[in-house]
């Protein structure tokens, strides 16, 4: 199964889970991030790559997590990753919470294992983005579900972006044929991208690394 | 901060809690189990002991997790627990998923510890309950959090009932002072407890073996 958010990683993750490990189940969670936008284009992603089977689940996590991403009323940051910060953006326990609920899903399915877009190289603020969290989390796959105590395996996590720079995401993903113009990056919430948030300018420094063009910026204000 | 079901375990840890680090918040997450009468046993508990802040979610998982627990469809089991086997009411990643949110929110409100009612003595069947994973999970929490890169220490995870039996549990919480009438164990979901499910027999047990007269069964269909 695959954590489909509807942003450029998982999406590319998907492609992948579709060429490894069919068939495969796309979960996508609304918790409360104002990114909206995501959630369609998870939908028009798991369409294109027919997935088994799409769930989307809306989570009210938003009253508990104290996050820029969640808040309406605080500020995006809009001066790029820096290293050795958190960014405002992080939310508290996300991937955490992410992980958990795919458990539940992948183990009441009887599914291998759990994809995610998760990255270390370019956004390496995000906590519960880091290989040392991921190793943890699958340990704890294994020793909390049936499946763990009657096969000693439990569910695996793989994220096979997590060392991959976001140039050599556009790279893997134009050759594995992922739709771009369905993807969607900018936390802002409008009907084009900002073209200034983080998450604006770390995909469009991907796109330039790996010579793309990217459909969906092409659109947006930056060019317009 | 309390994972607070509305059970006797999660009440007699909110007791403790209450008394060894205050203030203190509640957490209570309905997850489409069946025994939703829990909740409103969590809401008197957490007046009566008057927490700094009790927060309920409802979290739409029914659908994704398959367990007797959230299909109302599938029958609940009556024979007593059984040493070796899983329950059927058994939730696919449940502790995961609560704890994941937990984590959320304590490291949102800068607590520094998740007390839950996790025991691993009575009943063994379930994998989540035991050592081995909330260890794992505490890993989890200092490697997936701000806080924990912060500080090197992250959220501690609690479960002083772990080793405790049932008996040992109805104890504790008599010298605490848990007001048992406004707990709730039955999984039926009836406005009585039904004295045939598990819940209700490995309570009836903890009450008998600590000599004490629980109040909830007295006024239940067993002694009516």
């Amino acid at each position: 199964m695959v954590l489909l958010s509807g942003g450029m990683d998982s999406a590319t993750c998907l492609a992948l889970a579709v060429r490894e490990a069919p068939p495969v189940h796309a979960l996508t969670v609304a918790y409360g991030q104002r990114h909206d936008r995501e959630r369609r284009s998870a939908r028009a992603l798991a369409r294109h790559f027919a997935v088994a089977r799409h769930v989307e689940l809306a989570l009210p996590l938003a009253p508990i997590l104290r996050s820029a991403l969640t808040d309406p009323a605080r500020p995006l940051p809009r001066g790029g990753p820096r290293t050795g910060r958190i960014p405002s953006t992080y939310v508290p326990a996300r991937n955490t919470i992410l992980l958990a609920v795919a458990l539940g899903y992948a183990e009441s399915a009887d599914l291998d294992a759990i994809y995610l877009g998760a990255n270390a190289i370019d956004y390496s603020g995000y906590p519960d983005c880091r290989p040392a969290f991921l190793r943890a989390f699958e340990r704890v796959a294994r020793l909390g579900t049936r499946r763990g105590i009657d096969s000693g395996r439990g569910i695996a996590i793989r994220a096979p972006l997590l060392r991959r720079s976001k140039a050599g995401i556009v790279r893997l993903g134009e050759r594995l044929g992922v739709p771009w113009g369905l993807t969607w990056s900018c936390y802002a919430g409008g009907r084009r991208p900002c073209g200034r948030c983080d998450a604006c300018r770390l995909r469009a420094l991907g796109f330039a690394g790996a010579r793309v063009v990217d459909p969906v910026a092409a659109a947006g204000p930056r060019t317009g």
